[in-house]
């Protein structure tokens, strides 16, 4: 089975591909631009949803719901945001089907003509703010802390499974505040969550840092972000956070009476991660045999696979037995499979289970029952060691625990090595080109620079850090004064 | 507060309506048809998810997403689904916009439009059935068991909050097996799910039955239902689940191979509730000062309001510390909000969680806290009584439980009461017109008398209950033959 995936060296691009197509995670459907996300792989996306949405209710957000239709005209209301986003959007224009009076099918009812046109949902500030302004008069209804789980569409005609769709799924926090000050204090509070999350759970580490203008959200005075490596060199965006100071609540006219008794205008924020952070999980960690995925948002931790054959099935009482004995010892925390499917073979079972990536795999043949031994294999490192019955209960538990330790200190080593200090636009492209990662150098501060060394690179500018060292130099592409590096790479 | 509901005996429509928008669960937007659902609304929807997908995991299903769109001509597969759902649906027709040359705003762009409609999905049977065609070449890829929680598009043109609303939320479970039999099992073993969440945890009692051909989903070959009643004695469809029987894998030719070798049909089901149950939540057991719900599915169990003024704030140390040990000792399971903003007056408090159906009220003012006693009052009698502080931790868990059982109680002998049996028609619509409720009548069968009837008195068959059992009779209608009683209502 591991044959059929290409490898990383071979083609990075069908490489991933492969995965997420042989690990069963997703497929393209019919309707162009949008994703099938199947059951295993809805099932990472559902461990991740559950981590995230616990994170949001700790640090006091609550869950609602927005219309999946924006009226046409709000995605002009804010200047910037109606650049960006009012662009490739699915539109609604009719309401109504009606039979083909030609003969069979449907056809879009003439008549059934929408006044104004609605909009799928490409992100939802002017819904969501038009809301807020009613619901918003005076200081005592601040903040409001509200995050949203839901699908959105922007229409995309080169798509990737997970990376870029038309239709994907995230959350997406909108709150509002009373001062800029506490507005820059969630923005940064919410990234804090999201690199967390990443680190610890992903097994991905991020830099935290602050967008330039250029790469801003439409309509945001900052965006935030976290910026992974992936295995190719490659910079990927996991989640933003943006300080949307004013702009919504003016667009909306959304003012509250302040303590002093003044109107003010309402203070915002949104972050978001999506469906593309499953993109990063599977490209952070995998290899050439498929899924490498960390055990704390792994569907299955262990998949036990009998040995047997005709002769040897009589003992297969004495093994439902033992697994049951391991399911009751590790408890609820440890999600087993016992996959004792006599339709196929052991070989077939452990390169379907490397396939998806289940961090370990046990085995047990009539032998290993005279011996009271077991096999665990690890996913990560492919290590296979031999353990009485008895301590498998012990083993296991601290196994998952190393593979996620192991997983996140690969991928924290890999970056390093891959955050590469350059002085000469020479240097620049040499490292780009070669080694890839992220390339740390001097930048004279205007988009006008930033555009030229994309133009030239295809590098953009992912981040200036949070609590970047100040350090006199000349930027690398024109020489200008400088006072601090930022980081450049390719990016998905 | 209070004083602003309508009363049911006024106005049983606006008392409706009040309750949803004063207990701050949803309110129209600005998008004809759709609905903003509010943070505290949605956390009675989150309860209810919860515990569904729980239920929809331990009877062996998985999670997966299909896309939001589907192509016009899907809708067009399956004869009787065309009827049934290519009506009033949101039709997207072009995928770009663009600026208005003519000023300000921009305008859908002429040349994007796509070559065929998509149409947001009404129901997913098709798309997904498309999909499955793909999945399925023999009977060892059976069953599929997958759910997808989902927003659907129906357009409507009368909206009322979470009964009838053009976006709206829900959860539909599309299967797909070897046999008749398998599906059919299928079929009403999720039907037994659905109706055990809805006496258990919403505490409203179901009738489980099958519907005539005329209530049928469009494309099945039988639908079953699970049948509430509400408090001004019309019946609600709670939940539906339909044997679908080879029409859809027709439709979208999706043969298996049998363990005999031949090809196929595979036989299919499809199961859903909706937003809508938030409806039947409310209806239920709400009264005349507000919102009541059961506690299994309310987010704040217990509310606890100190009562101090600016004299007896000094004690606002010990009522902390003493609410910090009640939940301790109560832990997680119990959601314990504690109320001591002292911007609002205990009488606004009091009249604020009482609309929002909390099911436990705590008050402790310093008289209490010498006598080492609480105050606790039951939001479904409006009983209050007093208690020994070092008894609330284990009183509340039994209070909970109590109204529990005594709101399905009520539900249940309200039911029980309305049901009556009648064997002339100007008994039947004497019944229906008077005290409501259903009405179980013997009918001839026909789907002619059932539409007279329905003329007639705007009544439909809710169902024919499961295990129904068999009576010689004439139909009340026609005085045709009739050999079992079926269960008529006004329904929403």
């Amino acid at each position: 089975m591991s044959k059929e995936i290409t490898s990383r060296e071979e083609d990075y691009s069908k490489w991933y591909n492969d995965i997420v197509q042989k690990a069963d995670l997703a497929e393209h459907s019919i309707v162009r631009g949008c994703m099938v996300i199947k059951p295993y792989g809805f099932g990472i996306w559902e461990n991740m949803k559950a981590q995230l949405d616990k994170r949001f209710k700790e640090t006091g957000h609550v869950n609602a719901a927005f219309p999946l239709f924006i009226p046409k005209s709000f995605l002009s209301k804010e200047a910037d945001h109606v650049e960006g986003f009012a662009k490739e959007c699915a539109v609604v224009t009719h309401y109504r089907l009606k039979n083909d009076p030609d003969g069979k099918g449907v056809i879009v009812d003439p008549d059934a003509k929408l006044e104004e046109e609605l909009i799928v949902r490409p992100t939802s500030e002017t819904i969501i703010w038009h809301s807020y302004k009613n619901w918003i008069q005076s200081y005592r209804d601040l903040p409001i802390l509200i995050n949203q789980w839901a699908n959105v569409v922007r229409w995309e005609m080169r798509t990737r499974l997970f990376l870029r769709t038309s239709e994907f799924f995230w959350q997406e926090g909108h709150t509002a505040h009373e001062t800029s000050e506490q507005a820059v204090e969630e923005t940064v509070k919410m990234l804090d969550v999201y690199a967390e999350f990443m680190e610890e759970y992903m097994a991905v580490p991020v830099i935290k840092g602050v967008k330039t203008e250029s790469e801003r959200f439409a309509g945001a005075l900052d965006t935030y972000t976290t910026e992974g490596l992936m295995q190719d060199g490659k910079a990927l965006q996991m989640g933003t956070s943006h300080f949307l100071g004013q702009n919504f609540a003016k667009a909306f006219d959304c003012q509250y009476q302040t303590r002093e008794g003044n109107m003010e205008y309402v203070w915002a924020t949104s972050w978001g991660v999506s469906t593309r952070l499953m993109g990063a999980l599977i490209m952070a960690h995998s290899d050439d045999q498929g899924l490498v995925i960390p055990p704390k948002l792994a569907p299955i931790h262990v998949v036990v696979v009998p040995i047997l054959n005709k002769k040897t099935m009589e003992r297969k009482g004495e093994m439902d037995a033992l697994v049951e004995k391991l399911k009751a010892d590790l408890g609820t925390d440890v999600r087993i499979k016992y996959d004792d499917d006599d339709q196929k073979r052991p070989g077939f079972k452990f390169a379907q289970h490397e396939m998806r990536g289940v961090p370990l795999r046990v085995a047990i043949g009539p032998r290993d029952l005279d011996n009271g031994v077991l096999e665990i294999a690890r996913r990560d490192t492919k290590e296979k060691a031999t353990y009485p019955i008895e301590e498998a209960a012990t083993i296991i538990p601290k196994l998952l625990e190393e593979i996620q330790q192991n997983l996140y200190q690969k991928a924290l080593d890999y970056r390093t090595e891959h955050i590469t200090k350059v002085d000469t636009f020479d240097e620049f492209k040499e490292v780009l080109n070669g080694k890839g990662g992220f390339v740390s150098a001097h930048w004279d501060g205007t988009a006008e620079t930033e555009d030229k060394i994309k133009e030239a690179t295809k590098a953009t500018i992912r981040c200036i850090p949070l609590n970047n060292p100040l350090e006199d130099g000349v930027c690398v592409f024109t020489g200008n004064p400088s006072t601090q590096r930022v980081l450049f790479a390719k990016a998905y």
